[in-house]
């Protein structure tokens, strides 16, 4: 990537906004990006572009700036094998507590992409790193695994403008997935990643696809001054007006 | 915005990777996002920006396809005013944690602006919206606080895109901000945010340039298979020569 990456230098109009296509391209990533599980495709993914995708998860906000973060990269297909067989127990585990009603819809989603994906990738939290500069964390003891979520969401933004799918499988039990990585205690695995070229981002979440849930009017979950306070009427219509292509 | 916004309908290549001017604008919101406290400048925030902001937001990923967040939009002055007041208690709390050779600097740090910003906005996450179908958070109850997360930094990234500087205020106590914004007990106050137009977004974080810390090297953050594994050494080396621009 050029210089021209930096951020002084590119697409800043004089109010500091950045350029309409460039504002565009943005949202872009936002809207389109998708948790992929069922379109990887066998291409590699390079190094290269795997690098970019890091330092963008590396340029999340932190806490005090304690960038808790680790990034395991998982290659190996035998471990790859085993964390797919974590998953499929998880998900025995976790039928018993979806409503009777919904079971049959909940064995027939596609919930991960653990030995399709080019690589899978753990972040993680070092719960410790800041020990003597605790900043922003005393009366949150969790902010640090927030910060991670934010290198999570950078990473999958990136991901997403660069062409390479990213799903987040949450249906793992910690304590297995941090005895396979050898996760020590102080360590918490926030995030267990697959990650490679797809075939296609879809146009709408899966869940949706599949008739799981749909997405919420926004509208309703704007409050105005406390929570569940009437107002912001102005704002409620501007939200509706907003992106005219996003309403289904 | 125009219809172009849909991700079916720009910047795709033929491999589904945005082209090259989009995929740099992406990355120029992600290295050039600022937790801004000092800069807010005293405009008001266009609703209609507001809006494009919160739909950004609540077009995150969320376990279960959940959306477990609501947004409350604070512009009352006198509450604000309050809530800068629940900051300073708690910084007060927060000093005697931070290590004694660190504590004149934390005291000079401007950490906050909550009064200076156009509004505040409180981005909750209501722990009960799923309760008959937690698909993905019976392993891992945390991940609808994890999902809220993701719309922060969505929304924090179409904030710089469009000019909007965001600071994301984590030295409170939750039981006060509860009582003040009035929120249920089963609904946690996950992020509270100044946000507004701004003079500058900053080229380093206010934390690097006032000597708090320093951004570690990334190739050292990486790992291969296990928690520690070396290996990824062309990884690494891809890292190192990714982005010339932001070596410092």
């Amino acid at each position: 990537m050029p210089a021209t990456c930096h951020p002084a230098q590119t697409h800043q109009n004089h109010d500091k906004s950045f350029e309409h296509t460039a504002r565009e391209a943005v949202y872009h990533a936002i809207f389109g990006r998708r948790d992929v599980r069922s379109h990887f495709s066998p291409e590699p993914l390079e190094d290269a572009v795997l690098a970019r995708l890091l330092t963008a998860a590396h340029h999340a906000p932190s806490v005090g700036y304690m960038q808790p973060w680790n990034f395991i990269v998982i290659r190996d297909m035998a471990r790859r094998e085993r964390m797919r067989d974590l998953f499929f127990a998880a998900r025995e585990q976790e039928l018993p507590n979806i409503a009777a009603e919904r079971q049959a819809l909940y064995r027939k989603l596609k919930l991960e992409g653990i030995c399709e994906s080019a690589v899978n990738l753990c972040i993680t939290c070092d719960r410790s790193r800041a020990q003597n500069s605790p900043l922003g964390r005393w009366h949150n003891p969790q902010m640090d695994l927030y910060s991670t979520v934010c290198a999570v969401q950078n990473f999958w933004l990136a991901a997403r403008a660069e062409g390479v799918g990213v799903g987040w499988v949450s249906i793992l039990d910690e304590r297995a997935v941090k005895r396979e990585l050898e996760i020590p205690a102080h360590v918490a695995p926030v995030a267990y990643l697959c990650v490679g070229r797809v075939s296609q981002f879809a146009n709408r979440p899966d869940l949706e696809e599949k008739g799981w849930g749909s997405r919420l009017p926004l509208p309703g979950l704007i409050m105005s001054e406390t929570f569940g306070g009437s107002g912001e009427a102005a704002l409620k219509d501007a939200v509706l007006r907003g992106f005219p292509s996003l309403r289904s």
